[in-house]
């Protein structure tokens, strides 16, 4: 919430806002854009994250049998933590009374010292943080992560972007769209290395087209840090989480990622772990579904597995790009493949959004969809009709409401046939 | 196309460009809108119109087998189709040898004649009218129907819409939205009689906040007809088609609409019958299903029904409101039911949306999905994801990507069993 997906969207949004007023002369209007300052779009960026975290800490308040206790935490034996600076959070307020109020422990009121957590089961979930590169430390001021960029008070003149995975691409597109001089520089061969190859040169000619200079199988690019006001790194995320983990005998991969299974178990009986710091998908929304796996097996003794048989994933390039894919995709053979460019669906044209597509594979065989990737307005949101339909291996016209842009799943799906009544005839 | 779901959701959306205008300072922008004219935004929706309609005649022209006839058809026996005024449709041409160039027959070249066209089979899909009301004949100018709203070039000062169905519900929004002083007069006890209560509370909340007057139960609308400038009689449509169906022996109900099966068929052996005058759903994408069906069983001589068995519904309110239900819903017993608001939800505080919630209905037997009502932005494309799982009958969190509205189905699927922790505890 406050340095990840959440604020980068609300940058992403306010940038589709700004695009929206500039074009807004196609639906007959005349409106002007005052010169604005990024300072007031970040502030207003920390108000709504704000909001959010109070939201959080309400639900967590909420609950008699949670007490939240805010520090740095590190493993003393497998039950206990020490945590150094510790508080306990009680939203807007930090009165003894009010800890009371909320319902916890007088003993738990705000303090800054350090104070030993013991607990029978243990679930870690301390995500990751951005990796630094050797000989380039991060200093928040020429050498910047993603986690600056959304504290920034003025926009750099230009800026380097070292990685192109999902973060640097939404980073770029932020950054360009806003009006710095962006080159973004990727070691790989495209953008988004593991992702379809269609979808890659669609975002990199997007990114282009805002301006940006996009430097595939590029190994040179800190070489290059003399040309740009700032370096920013995105090379990948690190588990490093100061826990002290060897203290509870907690093993790690090579990388440093808690080795887990489907149960979210570690090594170590009721100690679990789940999120970015398992190393298995850097997710949100597996890492809620692990959570809530996790607490059903820590809290209820039982031993349910953590379903991510098909999990969609997107990227905030403008427009947004989204895929999913059946967990075996790898392993079907006879595929055909099916296309529709939202220049062909009446919803993107009057929604005034016309770039980007839909490709669908599916098996020849069976007729099932195996696979789906958006690049379009609202990808992000259609990708969840995505996933739904590849769970139930069905998709038909009468579930699809027109005029939507969703409709262009159903259409690629058709084409993987030769069917698509919405393009001209292939014939 | 023409005067139906396109050209209203043009409108709408232009309205809701004007509002994301006028909210712009949520993001820290300041931008001025100028004065426009309800004009401008007719000719800008004529323009996308015109260009959707042309990309459909490209599609038509592309089929070699297709042969596009235009004027009024109505049948002689039942092989035979007497059309006056008949033209041939050729994309931006009107040239004999521009029909001959499209692989048209000579003898089809545009005039403006009475033509005789000869089927061995053939398939009506000829829509529905606006419902005139007795004694209030539309006339264009006080007493107007949905097409003629459509076609206006200034704004009247005020409205009284007679219906609050989705075509009243849509219309009220666009006017009122626009400036005019819009009264909306439902028969019935609440707006959108057959849908759920919860969500017609809401709809006729957000009419009134946009400063729409709502009427319900209300009988005697049109006595009421010298306070406002323009009636908007939109209480229904009719299959009214002018088709002679009886010359050919088709049968149709006691209100016109053409009876039918499952196969699409009428009573007339190799005569089909798709869409709004066969009077089941009147939407655009069953219609298009059922199209679908009635080609296959008329050229390839196949059986194939028509699937609806999951058809999502929408209405463009603001925001808009969409549900979808499984087909035997009203069989079900031991139901539980999910709500979730979207001030709890992540995305719609970044896409500064946060009116509305999902409503989610679940057998508690099986804790399968029945049942999505949605009101809220986005909830036109979400339904689409709510339709999906309810073919799938099963929902996971991580198969919803995040921060997407989308979650929120999953959220009040979870709170039918009270266990969403996205919103605070119940206990």
């Amino acid at each position: 919430l406050n340095c990840g997906c959440i604020p980068t969207k609300f940058l992403w949004q306010a940038l589709k806002t700004k695009q929206k007023i500039q074009k807004s002369s196609d639906y007959g209007f005349k409106a002007t854009l005052e010169p604005f300052s990024f300072a007031d779009i970040i502030a207003k960026k920390d108000k709504s994250i704000t909001n959010i975290r109070k939201g959080m800490e309400l639900i967590l308040a909420s609950y008699e049998n949670i007490t939240v206790v805010k520090g740095a935490a590190s493993f003393k034996d497998k039950n206990t933590l020490i945590v150094k600076s510790a508080s306990v959070v009680i939203p807007e307020s930090s009165s003894p009374e009010s800890a009371v109020n909320a319902g916890l422990p007088r003993d738990f009121v705000p303090r800054n010292d350090e104070k030993q957590v013991v607990a029978d089961k243990i679930i870690i979930a301390a995500g990751t943080k951005p990796s630094a590169v050797k000989g380039f430390d991060f200093d928040g001021a020429k050498i910047i992560n993603s986690t600056d960029v959304l504290n920034l008070k003025e926009l750099p003149e230009s800026v380097l972007v070292v990685g192109g995975g999902a973060i640097g691409i939404e980073m770029a597109t932020v950054l360009s769209g806003f009006g710095v001089k962006v080159t973004i520089a990727e070691y790989e061969k495209q953008l988004l290395p593991s992702e379809d190859a269609e979808i890659s040169a669609e975002i990199t000619k997007n990114l282009q087209r805002q301006g940006v200079e996009v430097l595939t199988s590029c190994s040179n690019a800190l070489e290059m840090t003399d040309k740009f006001e700032k370096i920013l790194i995105v090379t990948g995320r690190t588990p490093d989480s100061g826990l002290n983990l060897e203290k509870a005998g907690i093993a790690v991969d090579k990388k440093g990622f808690v080795t887990t299974n489907e149960f979210c178990e570690t090594n170590v009986k009721n100690i679990y772990v789940i999120g970015d710091i398992a190393g298995k998908y850097l997710l949100a929304y597996t890492a809620q579904n692990d959570g809530a796996v996790a607490a059903e097996n820590a809290v209820l003794g039982n031993k349910v597995k953590a379903d991510n048989s098909i999990v969609p994933m997107a990227v905030f390039s403008n427009p947004p790009a989204a895929s999913v894919k059946v967990k075996d995709f790898a392993d079907y053979e006879g595929l055909a493949f099916g296309k529709f460019p939202f220049t062909a669906s009446g919803r993107a044209f009057i929604e005034n959004e016309r770039a980007g597509f839909v490709k669908c594979a599916v098996d020849k065989n069976t007729a099932k969809p195996l696979a789906f990737w958006i690049i379009g307005a609202h990808a992000d949101e259609m990708i969840n009709t995505a996933a739904a339909v590849l769970k139930s291996g069905c998709i038909g016209r009468e579930s699809m409401f027109h005029p939507s842009l969703g409709e262009g799943l159903f259409n690629a799906y058709e084409d993987a046939f030769g069917k698509c009544t919405e393009t001209t005839s292939k014939k």
